[in-house]
């Protein structure tokens, strides 16, 4: 049932769209930003007056403008405000602190060892992060929010995750709840491909893209939706299960319930069992001396790094999940006729060049919609961190993103 | 960029939220309405006397309401307005003249003789359309508009086909400006599987569902997406083209650039090639005397009605169909974690409970948030109706759903 929208409503998703107006510019001007939004003239100062009242918002040095007098820009003060990012990833967990502007003042990343209880985990990641905020000397007071990402699917009621993709120790731990009492400051979770979706929406490749998805390969492979300018997340939380793509109908079975998803012909233990088994047949490759110390040795890191540097054995595997993955990038192409389609997480470091490659040459030749326009595929500059920034990132989002949503939320 | 929010604007989404909570509902009061929306009562007042006013909305009988006295339900006067839905479909113009309750009141389907020029054939449905209104008694200044619908990709801006998805006559012809003429009323154009949905939304499946798809089966296959409560369309309005998701990565190549597409393999024309190619083969079927006399008489028609009789031949090829469709659902389902997927269009004919039978059972035991909740499946009412009526409801949608786009348009 749709809900009717009300005066205090309009007034705060209007605060935010001037926000998002100057975030996403580098220096606007009021009337740059009424010219933009359709707002007022008198709305956007009445907005921007109280914005830099709060210290949001600062005037800084001006900007030309033809014949009339130079006009005040506006900036996004970076010191407002400050969010901790925190990824929990099934190997490793990755913190940042970060300002308004969407930049790492601070990381931290640590290794998970074996079999460690999850509590001690977060109040260990806790400490971390509050340790983060005293050596930058910011107090608690100017920390929006923690945000938390992790391999969904999320169950955002309970604050954790809901049904395991694998039946690991992350299992209905409640996370927010954990990480609330130990850090003393409100959190935020979301699963990992979200969170970098709304990484890159607030200050990567996404930043005045209406429509993009943001494909993740971890350990596994997800992605986050944004469409019409919003946050897709379906009824349940758990859309843009991409991995979940058959693209091999009679591959592996998968723990889903499909064989041959995408998932179980991609991810990085996929790739290590097919390089393990060409190297048991004797193929020539750099690896192979490796492979005879010790099949171990040829971790996913190894056989990426081989065929970045064009050895015959990993590059055959990696062509392969190339084609796998450009495959799956037209079928979402096709589904959601996307501007952008943006791929990052840990296990594309060396390869990331690879599947771009590819992917964009299916996405020049086969979507039905590429007469009309091309979707473009783009690398998150955020490499290894994109998850733990862009948890930051779910804060400042969920404060400061207009949200149609909110205009008419009973 | 986001556009702001104004006073005028949240007037006009008021309204058609009210008019929507009218419509989905068989009698609501103005107490219901404002617990519902959130409106104040105030407000709904206000507007339920302008809607009376305007004769959109009545007032008939009376609602209990427990102790109190009793409400006077509203209902949407049926003869407010009305608006035609012209289907163009390759075979088959199919025309409906519906009313505001999204009632069919008149029907008229004519087969298209080959070779027939496209002006010629929209002329001959604006003088049919005008000949239903006229039977009906239907003065012009009741009529909305008119709706039409045509296999995709549409050209919004020109309103036309915009690169067909074979070469056929009617690629580049504009069908909004040349209707316009020969009707003299306005035109919205659509394809049909939006249409479709946007019909299962007005007064079908979809009325009450936030999250729907709308898998439509005529000469093609392809998708209409309700996301969150909107019309979802994509960047170039090409979304939902699941038809061309690869499901046999060795199967025939299809037109669009991909191989083994799900159209592919289960639009009509494969079904009939598979049956025929079975037939050759002598394998024991009603229908191989039927193949005897003429090949060309074991048309789809003929498959699926033998298939709903079980036989054998038919029946395995039907099969087959059924398990990619399902296969696809699951797609769907994990791409957009929606609650309803409906199936409808005119190649499901007699065999839309095989379908339904084989998606609901893949529903239930593959897509990952299954956990969480199944996707139900639901065969559209609207039989071969259904992109004309979802092409006159296309008027009304556009002339009241309440869409937050409208909120913040500049």
């Amino acid at each position: 049932m749709f809900s009717g929208a009300n005066l205090p409503r309009v007034g705060t998703y209007n605060i935010n769209v001037v926000l998002s107006a100057i975030q996403a510019s580098d220096g606007t001007s009021r009337v740059e930003i009424a010219q933009q939004t359709g707002l007022t003239a008198q709305t956007v100062s009445v907005i921007v007056r109280r914005l830099i009242e709060q210290g949001i918002v600062e005037e800084s040095g001006s900007r030309p403008s033809g014949a009339g007098k130079p006009r005040k820009a506006l900036r996004i003060n970076p010191a407002a405000a400050y969010a901790v990012g925190i990824h929990f990833d099934p190997l490793n967990v990755s913190i940042v602190v970060m300002d308004m502007n969407g930049q790492a003042l601070a990381r931290s990343h640590q290794e998970i060892p074996p079999g460690v209880d999850p509590e001690a985990l977060i109040a260990e990641a806790a400490r971390t992060a509050l340790s983060l905020l005293s050596d930058l000397g910011i107090p608690r007071d100017r920390v929006l929010g923690v945000g938390a990402a992790c391999p969904g699917p999320i169950d955002q009621a309970q604050g954790q995750v809901s049904s395991p993709r694998r039946r690991d120790r992350w299992s209905e731990v409640p996370i927010k709840r954990l990480l609330e009492r130990h850090i003393g400051l409100a959190v935020t979770i979301d699963n990992d491909a979200n969170a970098a979706a709304i990484g890159e929406r607030w200050s990567g490749h996404g930043r005045n893209v209406s429509d993009f998805a943001f494909l993740y390969m971890g350990t596994g492979i997800g992605a986050g939706l944004f469409l019409s300018n919003h946050i897709y997340r379906g009824v349940s939380l758990n859309a843009g299960e991409f991995g979940h793509t058959v693209v091999e109908p009679n591959g592996p079975p998968c723990y889903c319930g499909n064989r041959g998803c995408l998932e179980a012909m991609c991810s990085p233990a996929a790739i290590v069992k097919e390089v393990h088994a060409e190297l048991a047949l004797g193929r020539a490759s750099k690896l192979a001396l490796m492979y005879e110390e010790g099949p171990a040795l040829v971790d996913h890191r190894a056989i990426c790094l081989a065929a970045a540097g064009y050895d015959p054995v990993a590059l055959q595997v990696v062509n392969r999940v190339a084609e796998y993955l450009a495959g799956c990038a037209v079928t979402i192409a096709n589904a959601l006729d996307l501007e952008l389609l943006i791929i990052g997480g840990r296990s594309i470091t060396h390869v990331a060049e690879i599947y771009r490659a590819k992917m964009s040459e299916f996405l020049r030749s086969r979507p039905l919609a590429r007469r009309s326009h091309i979707v473009r595929v783009a690398i998150s500059d955020m490499a290894d961190d994109g998850a733990a920034l862009g948890a930051a990132s779910l804060v400042l989002h969920a404060a400061y993103a207009p949200d149609t949503a909110h205009l008419t939320r009973v």
